[in-house]
């Protein structure tokens, strides 16, 4: 019986070639998969069909948007996720839902192998194998581009060869991948990283120094899920959506950084993630209510390296699942509503309230009302300070 | 002889006050010290004679504005020190400024006791205090205000029956610390934290909303140090004043959090740092671009427990020291400029560039000239993510 | 209606003084409550109407060991909870098990202040006061030995004057805290930290040094629970027990180290936990054989947060409860057998085997059989090296 | 002209066939390099002479014991390295020393190549070209065991064929590396896990079992740096010989372990380092007594990532000097005396003295003298216990 390879399949020129060159290097048939994460674009019925006049054998499409949001970009906002405590793992976070996807389609039509686009020096790659190994260890993986030196010449050569059903006009100056968490692009002037980003550069975000009026959000949440927006009960995709259209107004969520990637480069990226910034700010703040101090000052910790992990391709690792455990706990109590102003490129928190709040009205007071009792302040800075003044003392004594 | 206490002395009521009382419920004589860190006001030849006129024995006033910038707000800068994501330490680095200065004049003076104004349920108390206790384990502390119950009523009483030459007009309804790397604001409409802050909070900053236009400034450090704007060379101070000017006509800079105090309980508290905001903004993107990946995650979490360190008030603690150890070493190669946008409340970072950059263009680039094997990444791919497949596949055996 | 307090109670002379003290000093009545945490000494019977006889209007005890293995020793087994790398928490264990029979008995007994017989410079007082105040906030609490001055002379003369039915012999040299998971020892001339503890500061252990014949015993796990010792199954507590037997006998488990107290100074404490130490070592090394590498790296940092936490005294605290919530989730595969050797003073694996393991023999192996794919590796060091080569080769260019 | 490679060499059978073999299959002129870090063996000269008949056109031989010791062990003792809280790094000091030798020697030979003996699966692979790339970015590093498949059997049958003066006896069934700190067991009866290793697998430790008479040994550092011996001053590599010696006979620092290996394997490894051991335990309690509590908090994670570091290979990257930046720091009065016994495979401290001391008799006793002031403690633990307490409050509300 002829092998079978999954390849996780996007409807654009590289993985439509990919579909035919992995037929002719490896002879196994090539089942296409297409996963919708809210990356806009083409009818999924429409991708599924030219998989198929490109030669799939199988061609399956799902529509996983929820299923991104709630399992994929809901634990990202949890964990405050900025990678470099600035990106929000937008890429990251898609992969391993995809990767989801393509095992369960190699399973169901007998693949050994799953093949996907991603060159040989960026993040992807590691995020689809480690990936794929750790769902299903015994799957091989095939990169068409890094693996079979299929360049971007060769691709549209090979288009025009078979006849494919593509459009092979000029490239677009960007590389851009998208999901409903946002936007990362690549182009060539921006890697020149003294050259600022234009306007052209954005789609899911206005110009955010365009004058125009403020808005104005509530964001509800329970146990660190955003439940409602301005009252309104709302899916985790609905949130992101809303606010990817209300944030994004405004012009915020936009990113420019050098960034670390995990192949040991430093790359500059350009992100836009309206919705995903939005909601972390007022998760964030939510959390300085609700959560005890040293708890917040140690999930600081867990979230840097729940971020690194994930940037790093090791979503189905067991540190992350451990990690998860952790946030799990901590978002028990993270449950009310934060107003921000959306103006100018930033959400701004105004207003919080919460049933389960740690702030004390009475305690935190100089007015009237006052219930701490600052006698008990002497005898804790003694105590406090008490190992850095033995410390000192000896110090002094040299 | 009679014995003599040390007051941290602003020249207004609370700490005018103090010089008598104290002296009424101790005995002791009174040496009155006001230190520049640049928070603006009365000249300080006017504050040292008030403190006289008050019935200060002695009274010592040192413009430490330089000090304070170079020896407690640039470690705060090389640190990105931001306390829960969000605050530049302002008054957290001001106390250990101070406190030097208290201390030598103690023991200038020969007093056995330095004396502050604060309150009982702040962080100052601590900062003041454990300070103290790390540079001169032998000097007590006391605070009037804390320690003998002087309240605001009780100090105007005093005030006026003793004759003292302060005005006593009705308090301001904001409570304010400010000097040169930012502003603090208490106040009680914002004691509700559904209430957001109003434009008369703020004196550092414009209003953000205000259309106008953007301002460009190119900042150059040397080892983590800011040495240029625009290319015309400046002392620490010199750029964050400047960077106060220029960052907070554009309305950069405001916080308004929630925070977790030393003493246990959460506080609502405004900030406005201009200067600290812009400076910090552009020394992580310079790091960014400087630092090795594994140096950078690593820093990160020194740079979380530095800044709870200071804000807990253990500047002089042996950690703090230790900790600058690792910081030092890490600024090492962090040189070069960093071109950032000033408009709308933002400090825009749109180009970078350093003789010291790891950013390597040949190993980024997607064009040509790329010189990254990409078949490295294969091996790498497997030997990375080997332990969690192996995980996996014990798992999935369960 | 009279006030009453809770206190807890050993039978012991300062104990039972603090009965008659307490409705002295402050006009309430006393219910004392006594806990069996497997401290060894008197029939708690017999304790009970010892409380009764000293003038408690209410005498509660309880057989908490079990209570105390499952609920509080096995979390620090599954945390290798080893304060400084050396101390296994004994006390800080047993603290709030007893703060959960006070909480009990003072909502039972309506009383508003619970006591306990600390001094004001241990460590214990917290491990009461902050457990008590996260258990039954609105709860008082008081330490006659701190608070009322109840010196050791006092307590004497007290108890002569009242007669009470306590003898008042010459006090023991040794200041001793004992439960089934350890016992800690305070002692005049240990104080002077050059001398060495002698043999008769030891009881749960044997001399190492004596010549006898080695034991071996092999402890089984499941998910992290110790369940049987040579294949007979066992509670926690009887693995504790038993263990404290076997190794106790070859003189595992003594620790003796200068160690840093809550409140800010230095003590020198002499342990003895021949279980602890042993069931310890034990699961260390099962978890080297089944858990991946980065959930291992991280759980060391969690573990050390963990002792610290609890030997802090917040054991009932937030942060406490998310680090259990990594510890399950890393603890899921921590199944199997580990054999050791106890003898001189140590217990020494000598082998491990799991249905859980992560060694893989094919993997590991230099002899034939070996599955390791070598070529792998050259890509691997390549790419897992590059920021360390990319940061030297600009640092060799200055 | 011809290319040169330098080869890391033995001595042995397999780098004395790497000469001819690399020679052969790169037509490279190859320069073998010996370096003695304490493994004992043969005379420099003679392995010097061995390789230039085996064909080497050059081969250079060090004395690097001292350099070893001092620039190596002790940064390692410092840092109390444990890998995994159990394995002194003995193989990864090592690579480093050697490293430097390769690449000076390939500076002063012209060379463009390193090659070294590893396989594929270990981590000294790493540690040699991770270091290789770090010092001389520009150098290729080649494995012939690895790269050019040189097995075992192939080697002998070069070796013969060649006419090589090396003894091709039957392979000791011990895989085996050392230095002056310390010996590294690999063995095939050991691959299976539950198998204990025996008394042959020994060399630098006796049987701890055996009876025998207790040793005493007072251990002096400076600065974190051990000075003298029972008060005999002591270079940093006599040190680690005598302590070898004296440790060693009473079977001190013995280790067995499965270890996470950076390929991402577990591996069972038993190891060897009396001196390291007796080191480490010496200065950790030092430690204990000179260093402020949370300094030394904070310094055990350092020395995680520190022994992680250096494991992993990465010795001369940016990271690891920052946190020598720490460490420094850190050990500046770690100086003082330390008395051990040394007897049945533990190094027991019995007394520690320092001028520098933080430990204060008259805090910690509870005899006469005590100078502590308890009534601080209510304060102190009032608000210590603050944060914890409203949020039980809150969570008791629900």
């Amino acid at each position: 019986m002829t092998e079978r390879v999954v390849l996780a399949y996007s409807g654009g020129l590289d993985t439509s070639v990919c579909i035919g060159w992995i037929a002719e290097e490896t002879g196994a048939e090539v089942v296409a998969v297409a996963v919708d994460v809210g990356q806009g674009g083409e009818d999924l019925d429409v991708i599924r069909k030219r998989a198929l006049a490109c030669g799939a054998v199988e061609a399956e499409v799902a529509d996983a948007k929820d299923e991104f949001a709630d399992e994929y970009c809901l634990p990202a906002i949890k964990a405050n996720a900025l990678y470099m405590d600035r990106y929000p793992l937008v890429s990251a976070l898609s992969r391993p839902t995809i990767v989801k996807h393509l095992v369960a389609a190699a399973h169901k039509h007998g693949a050994t192998t799953v093949a996907h686009g991603c060159t040989g020096k960026g993040n992807d790659q590691v995020r689809f194998e480690a990936g794929i190994s750790s769902l299903a260890p015994d799957l091989k993986c095939i990169a068409p581009v890094r693996d079979y030196a299929m360049t971007r010449d060769k691709a549209i050569a090979f288009c025009e060869d078979k006849g494919l059903p593509i459009a092979t006009s000029k490239k677009s100056p960007y590389s851009i991948d998208q999901n409903v968490f946002g936007r990362a692009v690549e182009t060539g002037f921006l890697e020149d990283i003294w050259n600022g980003p234009i306007e052209d550069v954005y789609e899911y975000t206005e110009n955010p120094a365009t004058p125009r009026e403020a808005d104005e959000v509530i964001v509800t949440f329970e146990k660190g899920v955003p439940v409602a927006l301005d009252g309104k009960p709302v899916s985790v995709l609905q949130a992101i959506q809303q606010l990817n259209d209300r944030a994004g107004a405004h012009g915020i969520g936009r990113i420019d950084m050098v960034e670390d990637r995990l192949v040991g480069i430093k790359s500059r990226e350009v992100y836009e993630s309206p919705g995903g910034i939005a909601l972390i700010t007022a998760h964030q703040e939510l959390e300085n209510v609700t959560v005890e101090r040293e708890l917040a000052r140690y999930k600081r910790q867990v979230e840097q390296r729940w971020a690194e992990l994930v940037y790093d391709g090791l979503w189905f690792s067991p540190l992350k699942r451990a990690l998860d455990g952790f946030i799990d706990e901590a978002s028990e109590h993270v449950s009310g509503d934060i107003r921000m102003t959306l103006h100018g490129g930033r959400a701004v928190v105004t207003g919080r309230r919460s049933q389960q709040s740690l702030y004390d009205f009475n305690l935190a007071t100089y007015d009237s009302g006052d219930t701490f009792d600052q006698s008990m302040s002497k005898g804790f800075i003694e105590l406090f300070g008490m190992s850095s003044k033995i410390a000192a003392k000896r110090d002094q004594a040299q």
